[in-house]
């Protein structure tokens, strides 16, 4: 890619992404199968918004793309400070699976590009892991995976962008994270840090291809386990932090709702069934409790039991 | 009361209120009890968070009673446009009951009173019901309950707080309000509207009594009648709706949850369980897709079917 950036190149990279990643939770889930809901945006562009729901493993997910475009909103420009009017391009995918065993942990990615032509543009995006229960052998798996995968790019580009996730997914009426991170990084240009589109575009498409090796091999370490009642329980309520998370803070939720998004496509993040519970501590000394203990920064590569 | 209003007059009223209400509530319930969970607040006050889980009707329900005071923290003085540091009282009632019955609506009551001695002081709050399904007469009935306790007060009481319900429990979002609304209020203080203290305590008042005659009617209308696993499916995705208006617009829980507020009181008006599925429409004809057209501001009081 040269210094100008292809839109087209760029969105259409993108929905080959969703496409690879759909058909591969399919084979995963083994049972179902992603349902598409093609979407236009009366002012320019549209979306392919896939949900799947009632899987063998896959409880409810969604894997969307979008390339929307036009005339900027005021709401948008205000917000970025930027100018009303001037021609706006918006891609990206954007993926949540809430898994049904409580063992396997809840994954979330966003890849997004931002342009308007001749003028600005950006990349922003990450990829973050939420367990109910969380394995310290799963953390620093996935960890390691996400310094490999940024390696190439740089010394400073997991320690920064790890950091910034687990700024950005942090709950501070709980003071939780939301789970146990992962990778987070937005108005990614050349200049100080990477030094040209090019870089930046193979970082963002190693990150976009790392995810289905992370989540097969998350979703095998667990799969067989036998589960309880109780840990199925402890899954509901934790899946509340998760709404309290997205609806309280994110920001993609909010902007995107205020901007007049497509609601249903952005609140498929949320899970299929939450518990909210007054007051619940888990019991000192449990596996549950000890979970808990992990949802704040942790340096996972440092990490030792 | 005289012109100058009685802080731990106010108080103790709501308190009392808080002891009438839970009791009556037991009482309604038959099963459950409620578990109080007494906090301080470290710079002033504190609180008595009454729950109540598992139920026979109530399958979750928080009446809570607190009275702060201290220091106005700089977040609060921001908000309000005051000055930090000048001593503030905050004192209130605030309720939900999430029924277990998909014919039973859940209700919410807030009354509360925000005082900075010899500078300012106003009463704010309401009340409103939430049916997963929405049975007009039922409406009609609680709006004309509601219009005969403000009707003392003057005849722009009910239109004018009844709009104002409207206009709040309002998802942008969705373009639907959370439920039918009812009584909304805020800034009360003398003016144009109230003339006087003495008046505007008894309105407050009045609105807190009737809550108990409402409720038990709204139940006993209902808590008898059969119903099936679709109906409570319905409920639980309807409840989905509930959880998004107050981590996304309600005021209460964001300024809470912002300014230190105990969480776990706050959050208590999330629902015990709830379910989102991805673009759910309820069926044309049926009674849930009826219910869903009755969710926009109503003149129940003009109402004809």
């Amino acid at each position: 890619m040269q210094s100008a950036p292809d839109i087209e190149k760029i969105a259409a990279w993108f929905q080959s992404l969703q496409q690879e990643i759909t058909q591969g939770l399919e084979l995963l889930d083994g049972k179902a199968s992603f349902q598409s809901d093609i979407w236009q945006r009366a002012e320019g562009g549209g979306g392919d918004t896939r949900v799947i729901e009632s899987g063998d493993i896959l409880e409810k997910g969604g894997v969307n793309f979008s390339h929307v475009y036009g005339p900027m909103p005021e709401k948008i420009a205000n917000r970025l400070q930027l100018t009303p009017g001037d021609t706006f391009h918006a891609t990206g995918i954007s993926l949540v699976i809430h898994p049904s065993h409580p063992l396997i942990p809840v994954i979330h990615m966003n890849l997004r590009f931002f342009l308007i032509p001749d003028t600005t543009y950006w990349f922003g995006g990450g990829i973050d892991v939420t367990p109910a229960y969380v394995f310290p052998e799963d953390a620093q798996w996935f960890h390691q995976y996400m310094a490999d995968v940024c390696a190439p790019f740089g010394d400073w580009v997991y320690p920064e962008y790890k950091q910034a996730c687990d700024r950005y997914f942090y709950l501070k009426h709980r003071d939780e994270t939301r789970g146990i991170g992962g990778l987070f990084f937005d108005f990614l240009k050349p200049g100080e840090r990477f030094q040209s589109l090019a870089e930046i575009w193979a970082f963002v498409q190693a990150v976009g291809k790392a995810f289905l090796s992370v989540y097969s091999e998350l979703i095998s370490r667990h799969r067989s386990a036998p589960f309880s009642e109780a840990q199925k329980e402890f899954q509901l309520w934790r899946r509340g932090r998760y709404v309290e998370f997205n609806l309280l803070y994110d920001k993609g939720t909010s902007f995107g709702l205020d901007t007049g998004g497509r609601t249903e496509s952005i609140l498929m993040s949320l899970p299929p069934v939450v518990e909210w519970k007054y007051n619940f501590i888990p019991e000192a000394g449990t596996a549950e409790a000890e979970s808990m203990q992990y949802l704040k920064a942790i340096d996972w590569l440092g990490y030792t039991q």
